[in-house]
């Protein structure tokens, strides 16, 4: 997909969230068990219920490797459902993957070649040979690593040099010669939504992909107030907040109320910030 | 695995090589094509003609994900192989894995739960939740990204603070606080064995795997001399430079032999260094 492409369905849906399919089969209601393939019949309800209101899916591949074959044909066949149904959809790989050169390449042609993902989540430690491969694929995306949700960001993401610049700023302006906003995005924590602006001024044009908000506790307006650009320029992400609204028969539907709440929040952000 | 049985293995097969089975579908030799599973057949006899001089076999995740469910058939068969044949090898998933703490949970579970790997390769730059959920497990190993082998290990790992101490550096040290020599391992490149000595005095019991003797150009003597503890302290990686040592059917043979010739090597260097 060509970033054009992903500004045009936001647009077009009034909204930039990414649902996140960390279909965690031991999370998803019971009742499902019972069926052949649980957590295939879970994703595709969810993806129905909350497709109109999201412009990407983010599985998460720990999810889907922990259960083995199985775990993989779902995410198979959870991706051509999707492919198939809304094929307007930007599909993440959230796999952080990261490893030297003839490595990644491997990693990328899994998921861009073969899985026919249109990005996924890399991380930076060992550097620019590890990320290249993966900028080699037309109309497909790295999202970089910078500034993430969890606590354990804190160990090295902010270590800083003489000038008390962090790594993570280091990431972002090192990285950005590797490519362009036509084919890299950065991740960055909604829990850390002030940081924004600094990574703005670095990146002014980039995507952000922003984790953690919902169940991690960032907040939807300070993201917008300090990440938006013109273009949108965010992919926010809801995942357990959204898919495990409900456990029981109802989970689709709550689902789909979450999904609207945040679509109609960011609705109005997109027009306060004219971009609609 | 308990870390001493992996010493006494050291000790008795006086070797302390680990073999990456990085089993590129497009580099084995052709012949085997023709096979049903030519990746498990390749490996099979790979394993075979080198098991005697080695102490661990390290497959590359991407190899095998890149092969969607074919190759994760291949690479659980290759696990199972090895288990019921070798079961003193000690098995490295190379994954470079790391995430929030639910999600690293479920690697964990993937790698060391399922598929009964004694240790996976863990990336750092998400800190301390994204590596913890692995050290949870009894006898199973982190093994921590510190120092690659690769080019790019030049972009962020030598990103140095106020008091000129590199981000390899931190990462030893904090991480060092998370588990003991008994769970963790640090991966350190051969090509930059003269940085061994400073690791060696921030770490002076844990283990190191070491990537890049052979194909990547690191020197074994060199790797010994900054690294070797009295326990060995070292696990010397080569993929490339064995698996692919030839591409006719004489493929095992000649994997043999330079499994042997690195073998010889390591027993002189663990007697130089009174290991035995």
């Amino acid at each position: 997909m060509k970033l054009q492409q992903l500004i045009d369905q936001i647009k077009l849906k009034k909204s930039f969230l990414c649902v996140g399919l960390d279909s965690d089969i031991k999370k998803i209601p019971e009742h499902l068990l019972k069926s052949e393939r649980p957590v295939l019949e879970f994703n595709k309800a969810i993806v129905d219920a909350t497709a109109p209101y999201t412009i990407a899916y983010k599985p998460n591949l720990a999810f889907y490797e922990s259960r083995g074959l199985e775990g993989w044909k779902d995410l198979e066949d959870t991706l051509s459902y999707i492919r198939k149904n809304y094929p307007e959809i930007f599909l993440i790989a959230d796999a952080k993957r990261g490893d030297i050169g003839n490595t990644s390449k491997m990693y990328a042609e899994a998921f861009f070649g073969n899985m026919n993902f249109d990005s996924v989540t890399v991380a930076p430690y060992m550097g620019e040979d590890s990320v290249k491969p993966f900028l080699e694929f037309q109309d497909k995306f790295v999202i970089l690593l910078a500034l993430t949700s969890n606590a354990g960001a804190q160990d090295f993401q902010f270590f800083s040099n003489a000038d008390s610049k962090p790594l993570f700023t280091q990431v972002i302006e090192k990285s950005k010669t590797w490519g362009s906003e036509q084919n890299m995005m950065y991740v960055v924590g909604a829990t850390k939504a002030s940081m924004m602006l600094n990574i703005r001024q670095l990146a002014p044009e980039h995507f952000l992909l922003v984790p953690g908000v919902g169940a991690q506790g960032g907040s939807l307006e300070e993201v917008a107030k300090y990440g938006m650009n013109k273009q949108c320029g965010l992919i926010v992400n809801a995942s357990r907040s959204i898919i495990f609204a409900a456990k029981d028969a109802t989970y689709a539907e709550k689902a789909k109320g979450e999904a609207i709440a945040l679509q109609i929040q960011m609705e109005s952000l997109l027009a306060e910030f004219k971009v609609i």
